[in-house]
């Protein structure tokens, strides 16, 4: 499997800039081949005429057509075998099976996504009958149903190089929609990015998809972002990442001529509320669960437990304990890339310097900077030392967490209360705790985008329920996932057909409901035909 | 019913400044008691604190209760009986039918928001069943409904001072989804304002809704509207008026330490598509029917066809002499203020001065600017002539529009592609036409929000499937809709719950759908109950 480094316009390729740079291995600290070209303006121009040209053809090619296409998706891309997790493994450090486990999420969402667009639900069909004698004024026959915005551009996250890049429920969702995508490569796996966009350009050619609905553009540079989201053909952006880079890129958006909607996730610190419940009778079961969450993928998760907060108590004592020393056992292990390594490390000293902070345990083994590596590094602090500083509350991306101590679910409100958005919050109690701490629930249901209940909150279920957002910083647009097959609704609007015929209406609107969809007549649903 | 000019925080009044000012009756040029206080910046965050006090009560009533709440809002707005229609019509110079057509619209579509709140598909409840024994890892329970955001704010329409303003969808459909609102009254028609808001806050006492839901501020200065809208505690703003302001204060909310999503529903220039096939055989009633849209409300729709495309023929030729001679006809009425009014005489006096444009009808009385009168006006020109002057594509508020000759579907579709959002396109045609104008039908459905076929955009029907709405200029947020049932959408968020306990889930979620909803299981959709 050849990488060029090139941009994959549609079915071509090209290589103007002679600004180019390579992937980097974080283990090794050394660059990979090949070199990836900066794409030129002309570049990005050409890719994104494409997709405007693609877009009215692939909008309205029938369900069955797009569904194929995601399905010789999933083909290309478990053909790939193990040259895609080769290279990122090597670009992302993530070991091999974590590699793997990424490509199995990208079959489940795609399938998935393929059969939404077969089933059509997400078409919100509506249909409100005309009736010409109505006095004073007759009332017309109005219909609508959600059609594709037009062409999106995608920015994946450094930490999922397969789940949540070039190949993630962005892209795929668009695809769903009938949206011509544009990705742009993250310059931490621009390989992994390549091979990605080849299978599915591969998909594309055999399935007949029109030439634009997919491309790829590389770089490293602020100015290649922003001149695309400035691009006036794009109706939407879809982007996975930091806090800083997205609300710069969101900015932009917002401040273009024709704003267009742009979907940051951009992670969260994820509370855990400990209630005493849960911590009297699983006080080691609850450690081990959250040192497992806290260092998953090197920490490197969005929904990463940056916060525990527990009652003080001889359990919350022994749990303070019992987390502390597992967290020493962590082997330090290499981080995504120099960037996020060198905010980390800053992180953890600043933190280590913060007056109400105590490092209570850290990885026993030294991290090797020459290998990117991070340790686990556990803080304590107490509710008033927590709300004295507020940057204890910003998430700091990485193994660590802060173990809150707590009097009362007073506190736990206080601190709840100056909470900013956050992707979850996750409560460990009885069924009798949830009830006694319902204010504790209630506000954060303010303040989150998915609650869990004796769980943890990394590893997040592929399904229709998940919700994988919340109030900004989290996120952007808080009533939008980005996981999930509700994913669709951010690259769709509604189109309203008034008395229009019905061999012209879209098949979803017509009388015979040809597709047997669930629609909203007259206000009821059904999946009735109608004369 | 008295007026006092004080802002309604809740259940109290305030009037802290002395900056004051006076609605004004635009057919006599004269201030109309009282006078009205500007809001102070104490007033807003008192309104804004009792709002953010008032949500996580309102949130949790019962669907019933919400529901008891609109109905007691359309009981409290029948009693207000003609003093409502009289002060709505002095301040706006719309005439008493017209505002008593506006009245029934607040009935119509609050009724159709308290059914929707009973049905509750807005909720949009999923459930995907959890699977302990799953391997390698078990499956959470996952389930996810929509969810209030918390408080908004409202900035009503100035053409429909009843419709779309303290009562209009924006409110209800915020109060439907739980969020309690804080309204700023139009400068232009504060009085109708005040009775509209008193009427909600006697609903909001009778129905023992929490203090806070609604309050009522008043203004002219553009500082207490940015002050609003930055202010942290609101969630979302919907906003009904010009460009200019829309997206100034669109501006103001994206550039928030939070951002918050700004529905604006701004205006547009509706363009209608005269075919051959229907031209050539309703010449008349086509010019009848354009003549009476362009006219309605002395032309003060957001609806408004400002553009008419015909292909030279006889027909056409006839349909600009009928058009023009029923234009000669009108006789000029009043606008809604002296800005308007500004802005449409200097509007019309700069098409009188375009070289490309010719004005081919006239009122054939002169308006009188001392009753604020505007007359119709219709101008004519060329597909080229109107592409070589983009101003000509710009929206004109008020009773005046552009015939463009055109020479085949080439012109019309060179034409559409250089339109911007409109809220509305409309086609003439017979269903051969439809067929044979499939490109500029393809290309419509990417500029608009609606398409209608043998009708006129004005005069919306409130139902499930209306969307009005449609791509930048003619709303910030092209998803949304700010008429019909979809409006609600704008207001709620997804809240996902995984493994919760089922006692403690929402009604929504519990595994016995006691609500009966049609909920998505497993990815399908039933209403059955879950053991």
């Amino acid at each position: 499997m050849n990488l060029t480094g090139h941009q994959l316009l549609g079915t071509s390729e090209s290589a103007e800039s002679n600004d180019s740079f390579f992937a980097y291995n974080p283990t090794l600290r050394e660059e990979i081949d090949p070199a990836f070209h900066e794409a030129s303006i002309h570049e990005i121009d050409t890719a994104v005429k494409l997709a405007d040209t693609a877009f009215p053809i692939f909008r309205d090619l029938s369900p069955e057509k797009r569904a194929e296409f995601l399905l010789a998706i999933t083909e290309e891309v478990q053909a790939l075998g193990d040259a895609l997790l080769e290279r990122a493994s090597v670009e992302t450090a993530h070991p091999l099976p974590r590699c793997a486990a990424e490509w199995d999420r990208v079959i489940t969402h795609t399938r998935q996504f393929a059969e939404l667009i077969r089933e059509g639900s997400w078409l919100d069909a509506r249909i409100d009958l005309g009736n010409p004698d109505r006095k004073p004024l007759p009332k017309p026959d109005v219909r609508s149903l959600m059609e594709p915005m037009g062409p999106i551009a995608v920015f994946g996250a450094s930490n999922f190089p397969i789940a949540i890049s070039v190949l993630g429920t962005d892209t795929i969702s668009a695809f769903a929609a009938g949206c011509p995508v544009i990705v742009k490569a993250h310059p931490a796996h621009p390989g992994t990015c390549e091979l990605a966009a080849r299978a599915i350009l591969r998909a594309a050619a055999r399935t007949g998809m029109p030439e634009g609905v997919f491309s790829l553009i590389q770089g490293r540079r602020n100015e290649t972002s922003a001149y695309l989201v400035r691009h006036p053909s794009f109706e939407a952006v879809a982007f996975t990442g930091s806090l800083g880079g997205g609300r710069a890129l969101f900015d932009i958006a917002c401040s273009r001529p024709r704003p267009i909607p742009f979907y940051a996730e951009m992670g969260s610190v994820n509370p855990v509320f400990l209630l005493p419940g849960a911590l009297n009778t699983r006080t080691a079961g609850i450690a081990q669960g959250f040192f497992a969450a806290l260092t998953a993928g090197v920490g490197q998760f969005c929904t990463n437990p940056g916060l525990v907060l527990g009652i003080e108590s001889p359990a919350w004592s022994d749990f303070q304990r019992l987390a502390g020393a597992a967290v020493s056992t962590y082997a330090p292990a290499t981080m995504l890339h120099g960037g996020i390594h060198l905010a980390y490390t800053a992180g953890i000293e600043a933190r280590r310097n913060t007056a109400n902070l105590h490092l209570i345990a850290q990885s026993s083994t030294t991290p090797d900077p020459e290998k990117t590596e991070a340790g686990a590094y556990l803080f304590a602090t107490t509710q008033q030392g927590l709300l004295a500083d507020p940057t204890l509350l910003d998430e700091l991306f990485g193994p660590t967490s802060t173990l809150v101590s707590c009097q009362n679910q007073g506190d736990f409100l206080a601190v709840a209360e100056r909470l900013e958005g956050s992707l979850s919050a996750t409560i460990h109690g009885t069924e009798e705790d949830l009830v006694e701490y319902r204010d504790l629930v209630d506000l954060l249901r303010r303040k989150v985008g998915r609650l869990i209940f004796n769980g943890y909150p990394v590893g997040l279920e592929i399904c229709h329920s998940m919700h994988h957002g919340g109030p900004y910083p989290a996120t952007t647009i808080s009533s939008a996932t980005s996981i999930g097959t509700r994913a669709i609704q951010r690259f769709v609007r509604p189109i309203c057909y008034q008395d229009w015929p019905d061999a012209q209406l879209p098949e979803a609107l017509k009388n015979g409901n040809p597709r047997n969809l669930f629609r909203l007549v007259n206000g009821k649903y059904s999946r009735e035909s109608l004369s």
